[in-house]
């Protein structure tokens, strides 16, 4: 019997290998390949071509990244080992743009690097060995919370709507949108869950789909376009996705068709809930408009996944990878320290206070 | 070299094969194959498996079809050819649900049998013969009627958002939501049209790309979760869509999506336009819910076009063809006899009056 799915590592640290082991998901459904990635051009383009993805995941992953390109240096002096390090990290870096965990993962990676600048060499590979770990320890935490609180808005039996894949496979565990339902699966709730299938590339029917029906939940497959009559339908109680970067105003920056998701939620009055670990607010950016957009090769929308390429030659393909949903269309912003709720500017800023007063007296405590 | 597909026939009678002559829709843009239907079994598949489709090519071939079915009748008494008409025109009816020209079509050629009971059964057969090439010529007159009212809401360099196909691909010539564009191409003007793929079948990367792009026009495919990132790009100064069946209080059932792209445009403060003949308006229907939706193979969206099955195997799917735009995000419905605007129970039954009445005239006149 197959292996549920769940019961994977969506993103890991194998020591022994010294490699950063993942699940290929852009071979689900169909196919489950574990690929242990040693060298950092493969790590690079698993995250570049979303063999792992999710921010919270490719944040881990960049953790692991650059710890095992640490770990690999030959340097015994602080100063060539840092430049070294900052090399790998820029080009770790380079692999995508727009989810603001790679960018905080590596940020805390390279902390530890600046902040021991005295200690031997090795000893800062152990250091960064273990906050690898941290990240990817403190992700399935601060996924249960939010599982915990996004709990708390729903009730048993409701229809949910979901897109992209925000789910355990683009966490360590529980994921960040499909966290609530998986906690909720635990204390035996019933869902009954749909899923845009999320083109270009698929991840709500290959990834949601997959995930949701290995946790025993109701799952119903949709093309994006028919959340609208969904919802009219009266079988949604409630949206909930992810977030790939949250702006300070409390635009939330997610997989493309979230935008569109978000004004038909508001027009047909079911509230949408944004999940989001505090790693994904990015206090640096004012507003969703200051976000950069990837966009990613037109053969994505023509030729991917078909049989034959299903668009003329000639045409031209607009392909975002992500939008963002105006802030004012969110019900709330849930965290790992609890609900944000408009005007976010503020709440957001509290709960982010609150996060660097932990990681503050955390960092003191560990020192 | 290729011939254009603006120059072949979407719906065409040929008489001496006896035949109802398409383009296999199904087959572009890959491949242009042209077929001549003689048999009710292949007529009726071909409208069921989407050969042929579009509100108005779907009449259009209903027409011939029941002509054909007529023709082929070697009943001489008036009764009985009658009963075989019925027969063949409830078999037609029964090949899909939701457009309301398919049975406006085969009303109107009953009405040619049901009006002349008096007349030899050789002169009904000629009678329908005249009636089916009525319905298709006027839906050129129609749909260029149309594409002249629309070409007056818009201006030379305009961006335009369209969903699925209703171009000359679903009508005759010119199409209904797309005749603005191609009128507008006839007098040098230039669009940069943004076509959603419309999925499952991918209506608009299949066949609006191909034929925007067969009339020189700046084509830009997205994938439909697409829009409203284009939208708030601010490329986009209105919305034209056709329709498959416009309720009496304006409601405007059209493919699955449109109900969403109509949401989004309100909120982007974007001009929302359905163009519909009005073979397309059916006052015997109140509102939008009254509308049969008809439900297609879950298979389309799992697993057409790709090269693998997407989703996993035991997902529920939910595959609804088409939703309807609520008449209060609709800016206007553009039929060949003027735009109608809100209040829409009062503008649509003005309009329909006056149809009904050039429809009794030039129906006394040819008697």
């Amino acid at each position: 019997m197959l292996k549920n799915i769940m019961d994977y590592d969506t993103v890991a640290l194998d020591d022994d290998l010294g490699a950063l082991v993942i699940v290929d998901q852009t071979k689900l459904p169909g196919v489950v390949e574990v690929l242990a990635l040693t060298e950092q051009e493969d790590i690079h383009r698993a995250i570049r071509t979303l063999k792992v993805r999710g921010a919270p995941a490719i944040g881990v992953a960049a953790a692991i990244g650059i710890y095992l390109a640490a770990k690999k240096s030959a340097e015994r002096e602080y100063e060539s080992f840092y430049r070294e390090f900052r090399a790998a990290r820029e080009y770790l870096a380079s692999s995508r743009p727009t989810a603001v965990n790679l960018f905080w993962a590596l940020d805390r990676m390279e902390r530890v690097v600046r902040g021991n600048s005295d200690a031997p060499v090795d000893m800062i590979k152990d250091m960064l060995h273990n906050e690898a770990l941290n990240i990817m320890d403190e992700d399935v935490l601060v996924c249960r919370s939010i599982g915990e609180y996004g709990l708390g808005l729903i009730k048993d039996g409701d229809g949910i709507l979901t897109h992209c894949n925000a789910g355990q496979l683009a966490t360590v565990k529980y994921g960040t949108a499909l966290a609530p339902i998986h906690v909720g699966r635990e204390r035996g709730y019933n869902f009954r869950v749909f899923v845009d299938e999320t083109r270009p590339l698929l991840q709500g029917a290959r990834l949601s789909s997959l995930e949701m029906l290995a946790d025993g939940v109701n799952t119903t497959l949709i093309c994006d376009n028919m959340a609208s009559q969904v919802m009219k339908n009266g079988w949604i109680q409630s949206v909930f996705v992810g977030s790939d970067r949250v702006a300070a105003n409390g635009d939330a920056c997610n997989k493309i068709g979230t935008s569109g998701v978000a004004i038909m939620a508001r027009y047909y009055g079911i509230p949408f809930y944004v999940c989001a670990p505090t790693s994904t607010i990015d206090m640096s950016v004012e507003r969703g408009e200051d976000i950069v957009i990837e966009e990613r090769p037109p053969e994505e929308v023509t030729e991917m996944w078909y049989r034959e390429r299903m668009a003329p030659q000639d045409v031209k393909v607009y392909n975002p990878a992500f939008d963002f949903a105006d802030s004012e269309l969110i019900t709330c912003i849930i965290t790992e320290y609890g609900k944000a709720r408009p005007p976010y500017s503020e709440s957001l800023r509290k709960i982010f206070d609150e996060r660097e007063g932990c990681d503050g007296r955390k960092r003191e405590g560990t020192k």
